[in-house]
């Protein structure tokens, strides 16, 4: 049994590969070289606490397991974070336990690399003004993906804490060497090349008219019934894609317009299609919306790379 | 994060230890102070393979946590068990992975555990002579649990290979010094107090009219649809009890005359409730039948007791 703290699971894998691992695993999924196990939800002995299990396979490089990712909300009280996740890895030839990898760096890394990859596969090339909603921990991970592919020279932080949003802009231009300021949601998305959202939010952030033609937007946060951060008015409009087409309906970004009748699957693309061929963006004007609302599949390619390069740094505690 | 070995897990428990902890869970169970969530089915890359995630929380001890149980039949070509279970135990204050404990012994333990909290309320106080249906590695625990809660002299082995029976008798009389010794099935229903049957049988493993009155029968093989070790008329004409009714109803024991229409939820008492107060074995004629399916519960509440004993033992590693 091989342990992966989160100190070193924190270490070993940068931006760029958590990128290349988890496109090559949409690509899988998107030739049915992988599966998703149905989700399992329990809670904790104290109200407001959640745990999710999730867990899938990937064949072509048989990595199996599963992840729990738990919310205990009082953290916060505590000054400690309220998401945690840990990852079972499962030896596919015995079944026995492989590796735990401590995976609450990885989850954050692993959702960012998914809007990367849907940014690179969809945003206009010269997509250089992003607008950021959000300045949490996880859009910091979001802003560091896209830079990776695109040559972002403008960040415009919209954050409903003008504080938070303001520190946050100046950490980038101290941190990253970019241009960065705090906006408004209506100066934000009429600027903006890329537009990410990542937020709880339950209703639209913005108005589908302010968006230019050409912008694409990545939606990272609607994960859960009754979250929303795009205008279904938006969702009606643009070329729809998403990591999967099914959850992005029931629980993800698209949920409202489906309930609205106004999409459906066949309007959503699977950006696993969109990496074996089908079409992702057709034109220069094109809106393009990528919704992300998480599966074990990239957990499950990440902690394996996770654990492979721990293994080469001799970073691998056995027990 | 604490680490607790198969090694060690296999050491720190007793029996009756056990079976203290499994009452006391199935006690506070039937008071609704704990709670089993829906269970998540996944499998390997071969064809086969599958294995399951059971999560649970215990309120009053605060215990929280998950079980994956793998099932990998080909192991057994290489001379490796074909199952293996792992507990992952949640800090009931912060959600964080508390401890993760090799629990196949343990799984065994709880398993057979179960069993003895039954025959101890069920069965009669006199019962000697026991038909043990089954000569695997699971029957030498539910032999041990049985043992521990009723004066047990006699043992009759019934197996489909003589030779594993023959093998499995001698065992008991060296290892145990009772009487034990490999019987068809007739004789070994016709002789015996208590009948238990630790098998993957897919019909019925003896006729009803076989069974003496008076005698306790647990059903202990039967977990998923389709497995079945007892005829329906004999489930027909008993006090039916369960580790989880709906569970015996639906891929237990009682599946096959529930679906027959000869029982139904009324007619099944929980085991948690006669803990409580709820009649169980009301004469010293009747024929009472316990179905154990499992839940992650009795997992829960021995790896939590396992990750104690280990503790005071001073063998659990932190990583």
């Amino acid at each position: 049994m091989q342990f992966v703290s989160e100190d070193v699971a924190s270490r070993v894998v940068s931006m760029a590969e958590a990128i290349g691992v988890i496109e090559r695993m949409f690509r899988e999924y998107g030739r049915d070289e992988a599966e998703v196990f149905p989700v399992a939800q329990g809670h904790g002995p104290d109200a407001g606490t959640s745990f999710s299990i999730k867990s899938g396979l990937i064949r072509t490089s048989r990595t199996v397991g599963l992840k729990v990712g738990s919310y205990w909300p009082q953290n916060r009280t505590h000054g400690l974070p309220a998401h945690a996740s840990t990852t079972l890895l499962l030896d596919p030839d015995t079944g026995y336990p492989q590796a735990l990898v401590a995976a609450s760096h990885l989850t954050c890394l692993r959702t960012a690399a998914s809007d990367a990859v849907a940014v690179r596969h969809l945003s206009r090339q010269d997509s250089r003004t992003l607008a950021l909603f959000g300045a949490g921990h996880q859009a910091w991970f979001e802003l560091l993906a896209v830079r990776e592919v695109r040559p972002i020279e403008t960040v415009l932080v919209v954050n409903r804490s003008p504080k938070a949003g303001e520190d946050f802009a100046r950490r980038i231009q101290a941190e990253l060497g970019l241009e960065a300021r705090f906006a408004d949601s209506r100066e934000a998305v009429q600027a903006a090349d890329i537009i990410v959202t990542v937020t709880a939010a339950r209703e639209a952030l913005f108005e589908a008219s302010l968006v230019r033609p050409g912008t694409h937007v990545s939606a990272m946060g609607a994960d859960a019934p009754g979250k929303q951060e795009l205008d279904p008015a938006l969702v009606a409009r643009a070329a729809l894609f998403a990591d999967v087409v099914r959850q992005s309906l029931g629980i993800g970004e698209y949920e409202a317009a489906h309930k609205a009748g106004l999409v459906d699957a066949q309007n959503v693309t699977a950006i696993g299609a969109v990496l074996n061929g089908a079409p992702g963006r057709t034109s220069p004007q094109q809106i393009t919306v990528y919704d992300s609302s998480g599966m074990a599949l990239q957990d499950m390619a990440i902690c394996s790379l996770a654990l492979a390069k721990a293994h080469e740094a001799g970073l691998v505690r056995t027990v």
